[in-house]
């Protein structure tokens, strides 16, 4: 028989994941905070909860894709929140970006009641989440990973075992990173080549000649040359993640220089944005006018 | 009738350019500063000239490829260099890495003498120099280029005319930014997962699936992963670009926040080395002794 | 009837600040997690609590010292924790360095049980704990702030009222950025110095001349000239501020670029040292030992 | 008989400098590119020479002090430019603010001419050259600074000999790289201070009575809490000595992690500055108009 999966979090991730879910058989039950953005999942045939525990309390596999730290614990820990309705043998997986240390307590709140936990936070976008495409970075034991296999296959084929709670996190963050350097670097590039004089769309053409091409970089150039920046990946969530990245830089005596210089860049955007930016806006920070009064 | 070809340079780039342009059908008289470097492009039918100045006195079309500025300096100004034997109405057309300045500097000077200059930097490593398929960034008029396309070309397919003097110079010190930034990211993210407890080589399997993947990143991380570092592209080349791109955003006012902390990591690196190593070395200064007397 | 004052924290600080309270005539309360801590202080007159809430709950004025965040959330909160013997209209004091938003926190439960709040980190250091001669950076109601001043002017005169609660905090993060800054600037300009071929103490010599003079620097030349490291204010505590202060930042928006790479130099030597430092001993990051295996 | 002396640069410093050589009863000869700026001083009793070699072909000391490396080599290379007019024996005294290299190189242009140098940078700002209390720092022989006593006493009493030729320029740099992180440590302690509401002037009064006071920040402090920038030392010398700072730490392999992040903000600050401002300024990084189109 097959398990019934609860999935937390009705996100722009949460939504895609859910259809997936259901496409690949299994009973779906789904919580978020706000109830209508559950609205289009519920019509695809999914069951919604009136809080995390009601959810737990009735799935073999609760996983969680949350915005961040905060927004995991409240849907975690509280009188209404997932740990108290969680079953005993059931597996909690969260997919939200976090600390290795919360990933961690949380496996431990798991093991208190009888649970086991998988940190697996994802890569591949919506466009991933939607095409059943995912990219599963994932913490925890072997075994619980094996069991819960046919419900992350739905969503993707990779799922990379990683190591014990926690090494999930701590690869997801060291990836994006490497993202939030990449997109920094070519920003820091155009800005370099307007400013000398020579048109932007020139660095683009050379770029993609060279060693310097990223795939990150195909995506956003055309992008960032045209100042469009809707949110695929939004910037406040890269500020957050490379906050992540330098918080377990600095607890385990890992110096991380460009990462910190590109977070406070990324912070200055963050901060005089008042629309919400995809990542590559971070380019803003060259492009702040130059008058005053 | 065909161009006699000039090339200043004789080291790892300037070899396998010399040996095409010599396939390409030209007449080559080529100058290094060490004549025993030349031995092979002599052997394959280039004719050594003892001066910068007599290389230049006999060439249609002279290019240089040297290490840095001065060493561009030396080979062009003085009683020897080439701008003394500059035919009226010749090319010079430089490949070595600059600053934009010097770039214009030497412009400058063949205009005084009634030549033509192209700066034309580089991208494609030895790899490219041998198989002919460089990349050329090239600043400077477009008839001047027009006329050069046949000795180029030889060399690589993609001309890639960026604007006035310095523009190659410009665009080619934007790209090596983005380079260096891109290897120091993941030396960066390594580093967090080794201090996070992970095993490193994880991070590379997620980082192939990923969008943070990136094409210097194919080649780089397994080396990185194995401390394999013999020089592909000199960390201390890489080392004196940044300086160059850093020295160029502060003339024009563009800061480069993440460049600027990169090339500190860069230049304790280049300190502390005894060996010539390629920049991927860069992932040494997370390598460092822990231990102290 | 003078208050009953209660003390948590018999760290570093909070022994001569106890003594000082004690000076002053005011009964006095203390409590640590490691009783022994508090002998001298017990042998002075206090009266020791077996819990924070035993010492809250006989006080009329509760403060507290602890070294960081966490250490402050686990004697506040819980069952054991001040804040559940806090009397109606007490007053907490806590002069631990924290963020504004857990000071904040702080306030918001104390009003719920009817008492009032004050932040009140320090600067002044054993030193000034020793001699009473504490300034005091205080958030919250200028009204509270004269009902303790007779308790917090055994411990210091200048008790600067900064405004609405986590204000106290907020100027000690900045300022402790400051004297973090001062002090790596000054481990920078020794390093080059030396690296320059220079005796290290002309700087010394110079500095002591010019504008360049900075009061800590007159404390801490001398030392980290000499390589002695034994901690006034610890390595590790900086090194937590300088994080506190950039996550402050970043909540804010105010990107802090010099503090950031700062904070990244800290870190590598807390992580590389065995024994407890001196913030001074920010200058070992560049006499770490040259060879490598 | 008292030495002629020569004084190239009739800047905010050359011209009080050159006032207390006349006071000390020196025979003085001026020279400025500008030849109106050295009015005052030749109505004071100097005498104007038409070029840099004629005021070195009448004199036994000669002084320059000029603004930046390339106005250094501008005044002494080339036909008229003073080591063409320098006589044998005579003493060349730099006090501008330029690179070791440089210094070393003039030092060796000297004594191909039979004539000896000293670098020697000057602390003490305009207010020190007029009171005659400039300190300088002192790169060369010990006998030559002794020849040269009397008329570098009548500009200031501190005269430091800090070691070979190029001493004073390193630790003038390494001077410059602490009191440019000091006033940017108080920038982003206000901008901290301010974006977390608290006022600026709350951080200035606890600065005053703290150890984090210092002697450039009881007179920047004021100025930077009402943005009144006028220069007193400029704000693009100060980003010019960052830069050979970094030079020279780059070049001796000592990374500068904070001053890098910091030069990149007096970067920013100077590109979009329309007028002269004081170093001070480097403040407005934060008050850049957060309104975009």
């Amino acid at each position: 028989m097959k398990a019934t999966v609860g999935l937390i979090g009705m996100g722009l991730m949460g939504q895609p994941m859910a259809l997936n879910i259901l496409r690949g058989g299994f009973e779906l039950v789904v919580y978020n905070r706000t109830p209508s953005r559950a609205d289009r999942v519920v019509q695809a045939g999914a069951r919604l909860a009136q809080s995390a525990r009601e959810l737990a309390s009735q799935c073999d596999v609760v996983m969680s894709i949350v915005s961040d730290p905060p927004a995991l614990e409240a849907c975690l820990w509280g009188p209404e929140g997932a740990l108290a309705g969680l079953r005993r043998d059931s597996v909690l997986i969260d997919s939200s970006t976090v600390s290795p240390a919360l990933a961690r307590r949380v496996a431990a709140a798991c093991a208190e009641r009888g649970a086991s936990f998988l940190d697996a936070p994802v890569t591949g976008g919506t466009w991933g989440a939607e095409k059943g495409e995912l990219v599963f970075m994932i913490g925890g034991e072997a075994e619980v990973l094996e069991r819960c296999r046919p419900v992350l296959s739905t969503m993707g084929q990779r799922l990379l075992h990683l190591g014990a709670h926690g090494s999930g996190q701590v690869v997801k963050l060291a990836m994006n990173l490497i993202l939030a350097l990449e997109v920094d670097a070519l920003a820091e590039a155009l800005a370099l080549v307007r400013g000398a004089g020579v048109q932007a769309d020139k660095l683009i053409d050379v770029l993609q000649a060279s060693m310097a091409r990223a795939a990150v970089l195909d995506i956003k150039a055309p992008l960032m040359l045209q100042e469009r920046y809707a949110p695929s990946f939004p910037l406040r969530l890269m500020h957050k993640d490379l906050g992540l990245a330098l918080e377990l830089g600095n607890q385990v005596g890992v110096p991380l220089p460009a990462t910190a210089a590109a977070r406070e860049v990324y912070s200055a955007v963050r901060a005089e944005a008042t629309e919400d930016l995809d990542y590559a806006a971070v380019a803003r920070f060259w492009q702040r006018p130059k008058s005053r009064p």
